[in-house]
């Protein structure tokens, strides 16, 4: 019997077995084409476009769960700092209509140049010049979900 | 007489005049050389360096205060769309030791590559890359006192 969807992600069923972490608003789910590891996604439970249209509430417990997510998972992956990202709206690189938090631990060294994350972020737009300009092909494939439900559970670990 | 500074940036202290929004925990400021219009800056009042090192309140007031300034902004600039960003360690590009969130209006087309706004974001080590990459030298020089007043003084009128 198929297990019952218990997350949206914008128009996308989010299969129960990528979250690792939820919170009475928030959820905070593995990637499916990572760019770095430990590249995750904090969202809030409500389906909800723009920034601006959570409540103080919501916006209040995205950003502790974020941080709390981007602590754990920095020393998880032995990184040294955290790229915290909100492209809240289609100009600024949104391509799920859902707000999302990218958390990147990051490392020295991670990429050839520093801030070319911020290029990759936007995968679905940007995937060829990405291509050319980031050695992360392998990476940037559609995971499993045995991977994806893999990496799951050893964050979930954390937070137990 | 001197006015006394009133806000911590790190090591720099801050002008007044500079900031157009305080809160209990955070501020709003104007930047020093914004790579678009409306490009701000939402500190923690409190000399923070790491984002995990704030407090629940800490983190919830200023993404709150982040929202209602990204809201205000992307209307007085008539843009469509808001970047939020913390680059939360070295290694993510963060240049000042203060916690920090970028709040930059988006507009469609306003960069020529619309994910360049990240590379741009780490003004001190890339400085050089950017005028390569960006057509943005004019508004990338240290702008004076009264030009940045001016502009605080206008934001400051967004929130009464």
């Amino acid at each position: 019997m198929e297990e019952p969807p218990l997350y949206k992600f914008g128009p996308y069923k989010i299969d129960a077995r990528e979250v690792f972490h939820a919170t009475p608003l928030s959820y905070a789910m593995v990637n499916l084409r990572p760019l770095l590891p430990g590249h995750v996604l904090v969202c809030p439970k409500r389906v909800v476009k723009r920034f601006a249209d959570l409540s103080s509430d919501e916006t209040s417990d995205l950003w502790v769960t974020a941080k709390g997510v981007g602590a754990k998972l920095e020393q998880y992956h032995k990184a040294s700092s955290i790229t915290f990202a909100i492209q809240d709206g289609p100009q600024a690189g949104q391509t799920v209509a859902h707000v999302h938090i990218h958390v990147i631990p990051r490392k020295k060294g991670d990429l050839e140049k520093n801030d070319e994350i911020y290029d990759a972020i936007d995968v679905k737009v940007k995937e060829k010049e990405m291509k050319e300009k980031l050695d992360l092909d392998v990476e940037r494939k559609d995971r499993s979900m045995e991977e994806m439900a893999h990496e799951a559970t050893e964050y979930l670990a954390l937070f137990s």
